[in-house]
């Protein structure tokens, strides 16, 4: 049942009531609503996971590991929060002997106010309802109203009411957070104007609608998109040589885990040409790695990419067909190979990405050709490289950190460890904006600078205040301070 | 002279050249190009103050205060990156005992590459050719376009030659800076491909047309603009009473500062109804607090906007003429006053900057009314807050802090000091993003993260190298390290 233009209103006008208390509630507070959201979901997982399955065939295995990766993405914003860094409390005292004199500044991060999270088909725990985007929000005090993912809206209900719950236990205000349903709701969601932010996890032309609208308003809005990745590996001759059957069994992996569905899916791999490469991974991938898509409209569209990419890029079809019926049948492994030559024909269209168990391998002759390629290479979120310690990589290093968010070595791209150092991001069309949607920075893109100048100790906030009572970690006079960490 | 569209092809192409050059420098080389460019700007200070003064009428002791402002920014910039926090250089160590095993990941932030550059009218040094975005962008390693500004052209590009003369001797390469001129060249500046940001100080309409441009690429750039603040200034009963002659004065001097022309303008000033401040400030305010304006556009616009003005909020003129022929003669002083109930009535209007020594003072009658006419207001550069120890100021603060980016308390928001603390910006239309122009984390604005997974310690940056060769403050497994700092 989509939500109203009426109720959107409503759960909007509740938002910008909390906000002003979801601000002022402290880092402890809101650290205790994050963990109580992490014990609900956790106390409820075989009934949730067996909900998420019934609506996206991921299965229980995998889904039990979200659930996990999930409440321990609420531990850790409660964990940066409360260990106060990221408010990049910053004082320099009055200084009269300067000219002109300087009067006293102290500047810190505050909420935005209310977000918009728009969730994604392929996470339906990480990335969606209590997942990412919602929780760093939630950490950093800005209300959140939740745009449900069509494919798994009963799941969404339930999680939601999950948070609500726990949200109110715990003592959050009222318009917290809010779940609303359908497409049309979506758009007069990113147009509403108590709504700050926006936080996307999705496929480049539903993400570049959205993101246009949000910079089209009136007041324009920072729009937080991850959108599409075809995540280039190299692979160098030595490497090969000395490890091809563990990099094919490897890559066989990655390219199908979650049935192809990840946004880290390496889609396209470069290997040197008469390396014999394909044959090991075409031995490495079974039919058991395809499976059922995650929604019809996936299914649908997993063959019409295939052949889309076969047309454009003279494409020799190493395992697999291009033809299958994936609505039907589910998907099964698909390993296209190509050369080089051909994918500069046309680069822009090999960076749409194709959902499903698919990888595209790229013969390139030498360092010359696979930098000549990679160069018309648009943003990625990840690039990979596989080499041997002989080869000299530092060049490719370089070029591979322009084009990509996270650069990896030796690894796949496919796990996504939540961790301080994490980004999930990287220049266009991977995301919108130069900011991660994973890791502790996320919080960064719900909050804005405020800088008090001379104000009175007690109407700041304690981050600020001279005695520090908190202890937090603070820069006094250019010089960095580690509070209570010390 | 306009730049070409093949002059500017051109010097975009030896941008984006440089670009690599420029992130591979070292913050040490970094920091002896931002140096010896504020030593030949010093060198030459009598020579630049003149040319800024004869076509931009500003006077040679504020001109030569601009200058020291100018070269004081590049020299704060050569300290934040040498100092290197803003690096955010974060080391997770790999965790084999966690589920999933955990990989070693680094991260840390990176230039994005060339950047435009739009100076402003008002500050011909410090937010021109030399200043502020250009220092924060050529800082972290991008190289720079900047687009001059038709108001003071001889200075801009004599500015020019003392930055390229200044990079070259220091090492710089070829391609780090130059300067386009040329309304047309502006637009396509910002749709230029090699462009990866832009920074813009401005008018709204000007700015909003630039931001668009940028937000409709195939590839959206972010885009930095500082646009239009009113300030608002809120005097209490009680700070009337006990020091309303030194406010009068203190207020005099500030919306007549630069003539008038200056973005923290107070261009709103909240006195509470029969307090008698009207006549306090008109006798503050002499002839000679007027004067020559920026250009003709700026000249021939102050009327208008006055007129507009007093026709939208039933005005009272308090002082001086609202159909003064400010091309000819100069402007002098307006003060205009109305009440908080014909404010609430447009606060659109309201919130159209009027460049120019005018101010308005809107009468409220107490508190209530008070906080329902700032609700209706925009986004503001700054907000400022005259009160005595008695008033209960918290919930006026907090919504001031939702307002703009700036509170002040007790002082006017004229003066923004260059420090770590700072911050210019606030919500739009002030700025269209979550940054500042000036201070320290202005640098913020031209990086974006990478994250290094699993690699060998000699394919990083020294930042990111496990024995921290530089001892720039890190964050390690979750914990900051002051590094050489310690």
């Amino acid at each position: 049942m989509s939500t109203t233009l009426e109720e959107l209103a409503s759960v909007s006008e509740l938002a910008a009531l909390a906000a002003p208390v979801t601000e002022a509630a402290s880092d402890a507070e809101r650290a205790s609503w994050l963990r109580a959201v992490a014990n609900d979901l956790h106390a409820h997982v075989a009934e949730l996971v067996e909900l998420a399955d019934s609506e996206t065939h991921l299965g229980s295995a995998r889904l039990t590991g979200e659930v996990a990766r999930t409440t321990a993405q609420l531990r850790l914003f409660a964990d940066v929060i409360t260990e106060g860094s990221y408010l990049e409390a910053t004082i320099d005292h009055a200084a009269s002997a300067t000219s002109p004199p300087r009067p006293d500044l102290r500047r810190m991060l505050c909420p935005i106010g209310p977000v918009a999270v728009f969730s994604a088909s392929n996470f339906p725990f990480a990335f969606s309802v209590a997942g990412g985007d919602t929780a760093s929000a939630l950490a950093v005090g800005c209300p959140v109203l939740v745009k449900a993912h069509s494919g798994h809206l009963a799941l969404s209900r339930r999680t939601a009411e999950l948070v609500l719950g726990a949200l109110e236990r715990s003592g959050a205000p009222l318009g917290t957070f809010a779940l609303v349903e359908g497409r049309a709701v979506g758009k007069a969601l990113v147009q509403t104007p108590a709504i700050q932010g926006v936080g996307f996890t999705g496929s480049v032309g539903a993400g570049r609608a959205l993101f246009d609208l949000a910079v089209s308003r009136p007041d324009p809005i920072p729009f937080y998109g991850e959108l599409g990745s075809i995540n280039p590996v190299v692979i160098t001759r030595a490497a090969v040589a000395t490890r091809g059957q563990e990099l094919a069994d490897g890559l066989a992996s990655s390219f199908t885990m979650g049935v192809g569905q990840f946004c880290t899916k390496p889609g396209v791999v470069f290997i040197p040409e008469n390396s014999g490469f394909e044959a090991l991974l075409a031995s490495a991938t079974t039919a058991k790695l395809g499976g059922a898509l995650l929604t019809d409209r996936i299914a649908e569209a997993f063959p019409r990419g295939l052949q889309s990419l076969a047309a454009d890029f003279e494409v020799e079809v190493v395992l697999g067909n291009t033809d299958q019926d994936a609505l039907a049948d589910g998907a099964s492994p698909v390993i296209l190979a190509t050369t080089a030559a051909a994918v500069r024909k046309r680069p822009e269209t090999l960076l749409e990405e194709c959902f499903g168990p698919m990888t595209l391998l790229v013969r390139y002759s030498g360092e010359a050709e696979l930098g000549r390629t990679l160069s018309a290479f648009q943003g990625n979120l990840t690039a990979t490289i596989h080499a041997q310690p002989s080869d000299a990589i530092s060049p490719l290093v370089a070029l591979l950190s322009k084009k990509a968010g996270r650069v990896l070595f030796g690894g796949w791209p496919t796990g996504v460890s939540v961790t301080w150092a994490q980004q999930h991001g990287g220049p266009w069309p991977a995301t919108t904006s130069l900011h991660t949607s994973v890791g502790a920075t996320a919080v960064r893109r719900f909050l804005r600078p405020v800088a008090y100048q001379d104000a009175p100790d007690g109407v700041l906030h304690p981050a600020l205040q001279e005695s520090n009572p908190l202890g937090i970690p603070r820069r006094v006079d250019g010089v960095l301070k580690l509070g209570r960490f010390l």
